[in-house]
């Protein structure tokens, strides 16, 4: 199978490094750009590389960044695009890709509350895919844009699927403890949160509740409905690296008991295991036992197999009291919560014939 | 005035050194004797100093360390006793202490459930003290015990009463991120902690509840009452030196506006407020408009005058949605949520002839 | 008295804030004029406030920001600037304020290695405050430049002063942890640092021993001299707030004692105790005998009275091996290695006349 | 080829685990036994897992811990002994080993100054194997105690070793910038390091010396000789998880060129490199060019192939002055500074014929 030809936009940045590091050596597709803005032209991705944990591919370091030039792209053969362009640049930019007829997977947040785009989570909602075809048609070449969900809303609404889906739980409340990642660089200086946490994040409590209603809501008829779930969110950064720490808390009539709702996690299963797609991680949610996990430190990297590292998300400390269910999660924010979560939504398009 | 004869148990330990910080050059007590353990014995305060953000007082700092004998101290006139020592020994030599006549005020949670001992924030039930009548007369010499609240919980407490008061709320949800100080001396190994959260901290949420639920209940015809609140809690130890921060979410039929309840937030006055005991904050709950606060780093000493530093609380990102409200909160977990709330609650009990 | 009126430049960054804390009720001085660039015009203080560790005064909060005009200042009588302009802007505006013929005292590292201005450490050399006679003449007006050295340099020569006076060495080796709050803000991404040590500060080996040398030196016949001493350092940035700590090293034929060289240290005196002016430290260094100190958190305020908190530097672990020489040092980076140098610098030019 | 079969003494420690990880699989040994205290028998090694940055083998968490009996090791058939020890306890557990015919690699430092046994660091002194002999001789049963050197020495001593046979260097100067997994596990409080540097580490500075002397000097008629050089070490904790970090300085007469220097660096292989052993880097020190390079979170790891990894130290900012010579250099201090050095001492011995 000959792979299909890819570019990254924005490899300078601590996503576009993410979405290198995953499509090397991956079995669809081959990365033949590593695109930047004008000021990074011409470096290499050794002299850009900002992600510490990662070991960086000695072949991967040597590949040269170029300007970003969507026509200059489709003419090479470029037939998919991911961003991970900062929010402020990424909407004409992966427009312009689009209307080139290739295929945007995008990690900002520019078209994900458009009427014909998905934000699309695999395991949840592989059938908002469908909304492609009114943007296909808008757009004169048959390209289009999926987008993935914000960090924070990714790992809660898998979190939510398996429960809401068994129990019809509606309401919910989310306290975050957000990585220092999850701003990309140069991001929070170090003299603001060393020995502090910061309790804002600018738009997040509202992305969570918008486009976790979106993601876990439905499509039919051409159209997006949103979930009749309420999600409640108060964000706030802490001094960790990787991995966003969530605090849930669901309320409802009655409530299941624990061991029910850590089955209804453990056992979940979507269409990414079904096709056993590259980046799918065999089991999306484990459920740790132990009475201090999940931790960002032990846990962020959860996932197999090895291509799934980072994938999985991680829930423990499951309590029921009443009528009332608390948990914890963790998603590491810039793979599963970012630039892996397109890379998945790559391989579901891929495999179902959309590319 | 004469002042009275003071003794501080767990000199050695964090929230002994804060007693007796907070109660150097105090107007109505004078500290007289330093206990700790008889690994201690000999040693000065200086020695021992664990309080990084404080200047100690040099004159201070050569006090002392005698070991813990309660018959020893009352013969030495000492009229009241401060317990910083950890809850695995404080309760038998508490009750020593009580039973020799002296008036015990502790940070330990031993005593904290007791069906004769208060749980004393002096801003929200005064009327708790009434209750240790009933220790004086099973104790043979008019000794008692009066407990604080545990740090988070003091936290959460003071800022809820002014708005159940005002408003009937009793569904309440709170997730923390508590400070390191928190865990005592040597507490959390840095290697645990460093870019980590540690979601458990043990019995925390249960004392959220069952002490939140005390405080914040009645006192009447000899027994204590539980309030009607439920609160729901979610703790986690994250990386920062002092004050615990709590995000609140409140659930009711109908919710006022977010300037109402900032109202009744910012215009709270107590018994102290009008007693003006002198560890008081002229205002226990300082309101923040900034969208970014409180922080730890930032608002962790809130509280004026000089000797009521810590001593008042900051609530900051009060949000209405609908039928829902947030908000941030920050206590300082060593001086109000600690050794404050216990020389507060000494006072209080001094200025109400309890002593 | 009446105060001599003053300018602060850079108000809207973290030496400007500095200064405006330590000359808030100056006895010699009062600010009229806190300037920053026209982005921050019209903003308070309280708007921009960025010292964590102070409790801003509540007045002094207020203060209006106004935009940097030197023929402004001048007719609006001021007669001290203090600059904490950031180097790249800062060479220009203080050319221009002395120009006017004003007496500028400036952090900034612009014209500290210029032929006729002094780096001005008042207890090493009060001498050099000769050199502005030079520049008094060449600039029309009567003003001129006065600058204190950079932060590292300050903390290391203050050590160096009395034991390079007593027994003539000349071979020093430094290794420097420097703080956060030394790269200003925003400074250092936090994901940068975290759990890291950056071991490269551009241009600051260069300048300990540049500066060392001129600050060591002699000035005689109007002319600067360098001092004979050789300085080598290796400079690192660690994560900690606030404190400069230096591992020095001495190499000499001979060695005194250990107990002789703590000796010159805790006695050495300098100008400006005789003077006792407001800012200085009744005694400028302060020798450790614990095992492990100096430390940051703990010795970085080191000073007396009030007003020299943090002015005085803290030096321990003072080892004799044959003929070899080891001790740590620690300098508070913004008070004593910044803001305070300058603050002491005006205040001695003020006593000696020179204002 | 049978594998070889050992034993890992302090497997509930880090640098048990340590060994534990890097021996899983190896091509020359075979773990049957993870010995620790009685406290931890029946455990299992994921019970105890305290290795933040290593995704344990599930397999190898299986491994249940057993109790430390040096006879019932040698009646099991193990020839080979891993020592994680704490030093308090190791000497005469390994000296019992020793005597029942074992082969102890250690990293505890009971042993280190012995005069029959080498502090082995197989590309510096395979030769100091020779001295084992002697040892053989006086325990019965021809075993014997092979230790490696202190995580710092180590790194220093790799460093130093190319150059002093090059340039005969013998004055150096050292200041470190070790990790918090130095001080092994609960080691150092968070509340201690927070912001802060510990200038202090118990006899660190003096093993510096001792061991370095030691390890570069030579073995001939049955004698250790000290080497020449002078090693003066100013040693701190800084808040890094791993990877010590060291400031050299480096006086002589005449001093090479940088790159001569640099040179001597990246071109020197030892007697791992010649015999290709399992855990030996290709390359032992890797040099960087870039100007602020190494850094702890970077550059620990290092070392070529996989089983390698974090076995090669870096060296970077190589500076030559006149007669000076400055550079910086990193270990990571549980790897080739901890269990990785013992790993490879047996490598050596057991192709060397000696076990």
């Amino acid at each position: 199978m000959e792979k299909k030809r890819v570019a990254i936009l924005g490899s300078s940045g601590m996503i576009g490094q993410r979405f290198a590091h995953m499509l090397h050596m991956h079995p669809y597709f081959e990365v033949t750009a590593y695109c930047a803005s004008d000021r990074s032209e011409g470096k290499t991705l050794a002299n850009l590389w900002k992600l510490f944990d990662i070991d960086m591919d000695e072949d991967l370091g040597k590949s040269k960044i170029q300007t970003t030039d969507p026509k200059a792209l489709a003419k090479e053969g470029v037939e998919i695009v991911f961003s991970g362009l900062p929010s402020e640049v990424a909407g004409p930019l992966e427009d312009a890709c689009a209307d080139e007829g290739m295929a945007v997977f995008s990690n900002a947040s520019s078209h994900r509350m458009d009427i014909d785009t998905p934000i699309l989570v695999p395991e949840i909602n592989p059938d908002h895919l469908a909304s492609i075809e009114a943007q296909r048609l808008r757009r004169k070449k048959g390209g289009y844009i999926v987008t993935n969900a914000n960090c924070s809303v990714t790992g809660l609404a898998l979190g939510l699927k398996p429960i809401v889906d068994a129990f019809r739980f509606t309401e919910v409340y989310v306290t975050t403890y957000q990585a220092l990642s999850g701003a990309g660089y140069p991001g929070v200086p170090s003299i603001d949160i060393l020995s502090n946490v910061l309790p804002y994040i600018k738009n997040e409590e509202e992305k969570m509740s918008s486009e976790g209603k979106k993601v876990l809501g439905g499509f039919s008829n051409g159209r997006f409905g949103d979930s009749p779930i309420s999600i409640e969110a108060s964000c706030a950064r802490v001094g960790t690296r990787d991995g966003h720490l969530e605090a849930v808390f669901i309320k409802d009539r009655s409530m299941p008991t624990a061991e029910k709702i850590a089955k209804a996690f453990s056992s979940f299963r979507g269409r990414p295991q079904e096709l056993e797609l590259p980046s799918a991680p065999i089991q999306p949610i484990i459920v740790r036992e132990e009475p201090d996990r999940p931790q960002p430190i032990l846990d962020c990297d959860a996932g197999m197999p090895e291509r799934a590292k980072g994938m999985a998300i991680s829930i423990g400390r499951i309590r029921v009291n009443n009528d009332r269910l608390r948990f914890l999660l963790l998603v590491h924010n810039t793979v599963r919560g970012g630039a892996g979560g397109s890379v998945l939504n790559a391989e579901l398009a891929f495999r179902e014939g959309l590319i």
